[in-house]
């Protein structure tokens, strides 16, 4: 993470990483297919959170309101990284082979979420665009957070967010 | 896209998709940068028709009822394209590769219409989050409309899923 700040993504090695990190080359690919994955390696825990906290959410809480807990709840655990969230943002907006992945990243955050919401009894299609909704709740509210241009906290602008998207939906 | 239906895209050759269609090879990459290209070279048209038709709204409209207008476009000319349009949401549906091609494509138009949006003097964050729930109410819509899930027509599926979109961030 350091070096692709350094340097830029492109212009640093599975080899330097290693050595920065005190591994072997093939210690690394133990842990990561490729030097691209270093900055995916967080997103099946966050999967995992989102999955479990729309899971646990009670009977009589809304789809849409089961979604923003979680990414709330997301959104608290990114809040913590701090720095670290910046950067790995700054570095991705950097790239565009990067910025595909964490496009791809968030298509299956999506997929998760609405099946999450099917088990939950939620018809289609409004499991699927309930998560498709939230995720690019999401997505919008974590730009505006790591590009700084709010100063607020990330669980906050996510809600806030959301009733953005009522807004706009109901055509105000 | 005959060859692609017939034996897959990842076993299909250039050189046959250029035999198919009386091209040289030669031609075929003067045309697109690759076989993934020859599925996605109506994006910019489609691109094209979405930002105009948001353009020319009236300023009466509601940002969302602009982005429901292109979109109802849209569908209507895809539509027309019928089978085709339906053989190549197959294509792409078997393929991860292309479903990442196409996610990318989606991402593109969303942050066309966000921008046609600021440009009629929507601000932020609404502009945004107006087009990426605009575009995930498409590709929602489309999915339905191309697995025959639903035999209405597409752009009356477009409306009816935003319609439903309103219904779920309601929280109803």
């Amino acid at each position: 993470m350091e070096l692709y700040s350094e340097r830029g993504f492109a212009q640093t090695t599975v080899a330097e990483i290693a050595a920065r990190a005190g591994l072997t080359e093939r210690t690394f690919f133990r842990h990561f297919a490729d030097k691209r994955e270093v900055l995916f390696a967080g997103a099946r825990s966050l999967q995992e959170l989102l999955v479990s906290s729309v899971a646990s959410a009670p009977d009589s809480v809304a789809p849409i309101d089961a979604i923003a807990g979680a990414l709330a709840a997301a959104g608290a655990v990114l809040q913590e990284r701090g720095e670290y969230a910046k950067q790995r943002q700054a570095i991705i907006a950097a790239n565009t082979e990067l910025q595909e992945r964490e496009l791809i990243k968030l298509a299956s955050l999506a997929s998760a979420l609405a099946e999450a919401l099917r088990e939950r009894g939620v018809k289609e299609p409004a499991a699927s665009l309930t998560a498709e909704a939230g995720i690019a709740v999401f997505k919008i509210a974590f730009e505006r957070w790591a590009a700084e241009t709010d100063k607020q906290d990330l669980p906050r602008l996510i809600r806030d967010s959301l009733e953005e998207l009522r807004a706009v939906t109901a055509g105000h």
